[in-house]
């Protein structure tokens, strides 16, 4: 193959593929050249004047080196990894390290494999990074449990790139055996260990980063990011749907500039459809001040660099031909897109074929109960008149803990004709029969019952109601369909439901028309009354997530997380 | 090993060894910062205030990370690799890119073996790069061949850091079939490939960058530097000790600030006990106008992005505890030498065993002569009264070519009583019996011969004398004496020697003993007449070297650089 390059640099040969009068990036003197780039196979060959077997008239137009994503649940998205490229290349994004958490917690390494295998039917590069942290907490039920052994035997795999963001610090920092295994296995394997560190400092910071951790996408005032990158790490800027954190780049100066790069990490399909990935990343950056050299810097060259992706990120010879034309580096409109050669999007649209799916057995129908629930199965009941019921904080991942007075009636507390709803988290791995309940203040949906089966991060299914034979047949129904989002109404008997059928998680369909359906699903929660300051169905998702304050509800039951322990409903 | 890293990192544990006090060099964010540097086993665990069951008092000096050299022939100091380390890391360097590319044409692939086992010895990371150029040219006999087969089975070597400079950057962009096989076996291999490519530009670098070269030391111009930055190489900032571009420092901006590193490439003996290593760099760097933080970082995380040495080249958690303390950043000198956590040097001194040395029998004993020599072996009978002679040009390496008038009696050129010399290249490999010869002008030496067994690349003898036997006496001694430098005194019949045993380019001697015995030799052949504006023997050293202009001579005769082909010495 050198051959080729070598003549086709040289000019000897036509080169397969020709750039034609292309401004480019020059990212490593941060300059903008004028000339030609030539690729043959896979590479870059060169820049200067040359002629193509195929040539791209790139008059008016800047080449930069495609975009790097440094860390992104394609799970978020609720597509598959098929789909999510479909939408992400054309914006000009051409690697991502993906952590594929979520689908882990639900599948164990089937559900790794899933992704890698998934995201070799598209082009993009996508480096699966190990979920370091499966379960996420010992409060609650996952599908899969990924202790210190398993880390060990499967970090080696050559399709791991590294090992997900290591959210369990305190693990780490109290030198929990099995929790230090993990990181000493990824190390072990000469793999990468991306960080999650929010508000970790000092010396605990010290003691979380001698495990060799590289990356925080958490951080967000000036002292934590001066701190965290003199300590070595790099530094995410994070564009995602709910959390973002682009006001990290204030802080980049000419010498820290190369510890910063951009991510998304949980994007959801409107998003990337309406707005985009790393293209609106980079169109806010330089809207809000940031000079555009370096803002596409971090998106490709020190992505690069933290991740070790060698010949990744530069406009140069011998680089990896992942490039993308934009109309100007304000508006950041991807009109071509390049990966490893090839020209694989065009104005906004992919060229590749978005309906090729992976869909192993083992990612599918992942939804087990132990047996059909009945009305029984929701019944609740109190020792007194007063309780513990969950509200949500604005902003919609802290919940509150409110004491209320409640009446009961045959044993069940009585929720109907009040602002309180039922919370029921069934759990749907392990044929446990586990069924944590609770109660939740203000949340405004009347007439029947909801359920999701994303719940963040063992994603068992959370029903919410204010009726115990429709949340029963919410679950049911869910089960029948695999995994997704149900409503059922009361009065007229209807159930609705939105498939997800990978993991219960993402699905299968074309993003279009799930998010038709999607849309559709939601405006029927409001209509049933669900207060418009929710997310209808996501903001479910994150009542069981035990690291999060203040109150939640696993399978296993109520949990005071600043207590960090289980709590009794009777006040 | 975590958990004892993050035990003293939070300071539940004493570190192992804590420097106090210190202001250190924060890489990552350019800013000299103050605290304690806290040390467990080879690794850094925290900065802040610790303390240790070894503390050093580093109050009113400045930490940095030890000293990366990007690209060293260690044999050019003619020493060994431990001797080389007990003057390079009292200085500060911790880390060596070395490409043992003169012992390997001795010895071949043993001559690698030999460097990499030597520095286990010393508390000096030597890497190793494959010598890439085995023979240099194919138009002398050298003691190793290494092809493109040769290249593919030893890159993967585990001692094999990388491939060594690219010096056949014509074999590389004309697709000489078993040079490109080279390139190619290092890329399969996931290994760096180092270059050198003086003045190459246009086209003709696209073609040679296409092949994945990652570096160049050659580079002196703006323009140069520009264009090989541009299109995504690193450029060695050189401080050799006959080649210098401390100048290129002058090109660095903060844009292309990280692709730059420094080197010495070759350094004398002499000039490391005298005047330093890098830290002679970085002293003359910060004295030309070079900002000194800038300075250290070309020196340290530069030089570890380049090569790949995740976790080396800054002070922060995780990273290899190779620290350097020094008195301030314009003198550098360095108190204290941290190795991989180990005090191993201080106030210039090492303080590891210097006088361990690796002897394998296969790098002695290297020069073999079919038969012992005699004056009859260099007779030169030329057709005429004209022949070329070769002169020196100022600066020591590119030589000319002159036309002389010679008179000859019985058959022998006449050189007694002119200004004139007989040069002649022995064979000392193959036992091929090859004996180049040919005239040299303005020597100025007188009364016997001179001989080396260094002479780049292939490092045959090469003998300049006015005397048959002379020359006969000082080959036969070069080969008793396994290798090294000669004077032999026709009037006294005194012959005077100093060995050099392994692979006769190194002593296996202290530098001290080997430099004052090497001084008196060169005073010796000055005393004998030679021209002071040549360096008595090193100037030898190059007058074999096929690819620098303008007339060289290897065993196999005669050789025009410029024509590209042997030569007749009549005219």
């Amino acid at each position: 193959m050198l051959e080729k390059y070598v003549k086709a640099a040289r000019r000897l040969e036509k080169a397969d593929l020709v750039l034609k009068n292309a401004d480019y990036l020059d990212v490593f003197t941060g300059t903008i050249k004028k000339g030609d780039i030539a690729v043959v196979g896979e590479k870059i060959v060169g820049t200067g004047e040359y002629s193509g077997k195929q040539e791209i008239d790139c008059t008016g137009l800047t080449v930069l080196p495609g975009y790097i994503d440094g860390h992104v649940h394609i799970e978020s998205s609720q597509l598959s990894p098929e789909e999510f490229a479909s939408l992400i290349v054309p914006r000009g994004t051409t690697t991502i390290i993906a952590d594929p958490h979520e689908i882990t917690n639900v599948c164990g390494m089937a559900g790794c494999e899933y992704v890698a295998k998934a995201s070799q039917n598209v082009p993009l590069d996508v480096k699966i990074q190990l979920p370091s942290c499966v379960p996420a907490t010992p409060f609650e039920t996952s599908g899969a449990v990924l202790n210190g052994k398993d880390i060990e035997k499967n970090i080696k795999n050559d399709y791991i790139f590294g090992l997900g963001e290591f959210m369990n610090y305190p693990g780490l920092i109290n030198c929990d055996t099995d929790t230090l295994k993990k990181a000493e296995a990824a190390h072990a394997a000469g793999k990468v260990i991306d960080g999650h560190a929010p508000a970790i400092s000092g010396y605990d910071l010290n003691g979380y980063l001698a495990c060799g951790v590289s990356t925080d996408h958490e951080c967000v005032t000036k002292e934590e990011i001066e701190e965290k990158i003199s300590k070595g790490m790099y530094v995410h800027i994070r564009h995602g749907s709910s959390t973002q954190n682009l006001g990290n780049a204030k802080f980049i100066t000419d010498k820290n500039m190369r510890r910063f790069i951009l991510c998304t990490d949980d994007r959801h399909a409107a998003d990337l459809k309406e707005k985009g990935h790393l293209d609106d990343a980079l169109r806010k950056l330089v809207a809000n001040g940031l000079d555009p050299v370096t803002a596409v810097i971090c998106a490709t060259l020190n992505a690069a660099e933290c991740y070790n992706l060698k010949w990744r990120g530069g406009v140069a010879p011998f680089y990896l031909a992942d490039l993308v034309a934009v109309d100007n580096l304000k508006n950041f409109n991807a009109k071509y897109v390049i990966k490893s050669g090839k020209l694989v999007a065009k104005d906004g649209k992919p060229l590749f074929d978005t309906s090729k799916r992976c869909l192993p057995a083992n990612v599918l129908n992942t939804v087990h109960l132990k047996k059909p629930l009945t009305a029984g199965d929701f019944v609740l009941t109190l020792k007194g008149t007063k309780a513990k019921a969950m509200t949500i904080e604005p902003g919609g991942v802290v919940t509150g803990c409110e004491t209320v007075e409640v009446q009961s009636r045959n044993g069940d507390v009585i929720v109907k004709g009040t602002d309180l709803l039922k919370l029921a988290v069934v759990e749907r791995h392990k044929l446990t029969g586990n069924i944590g309940k609770g109660l939740f203040k203000g949340y405004g949906f009347k007439g029947g019952a909801l359920g999701i089966t994303i719940a963040h991060d063992s994603h068992n299914i959370i029903l919410m109601g204010d009726d115990n034979e429709a949340m029963a047949k919410a679950a049911n129904r869910l089960k029948e369909i695999g995994g997704g989002m149900v409503i059922v109404n009361s009065q007229t008997g209807e159930i609705h439901s939105l498939t997800l059928d990978i993991g219960g998680l993402m699905s299968s369909r074309d993003a279009e028309s799930l998010q038709r359906d999607s849309k559709a699903l939601i405006e029927r929660a409001y209509s049933m009354g669900v207060n418009r300051s929710f997310e209808a169905f996501m903001s479910l998702a994150f009542l069981s997530l035990a690291v999060i304050p203040k109150l939640k509800l696993t399978d296993a039951g109520l949990f005071d997380v600043e207590k960090f322990a289980f709590t009794d409903i009777n006040v």
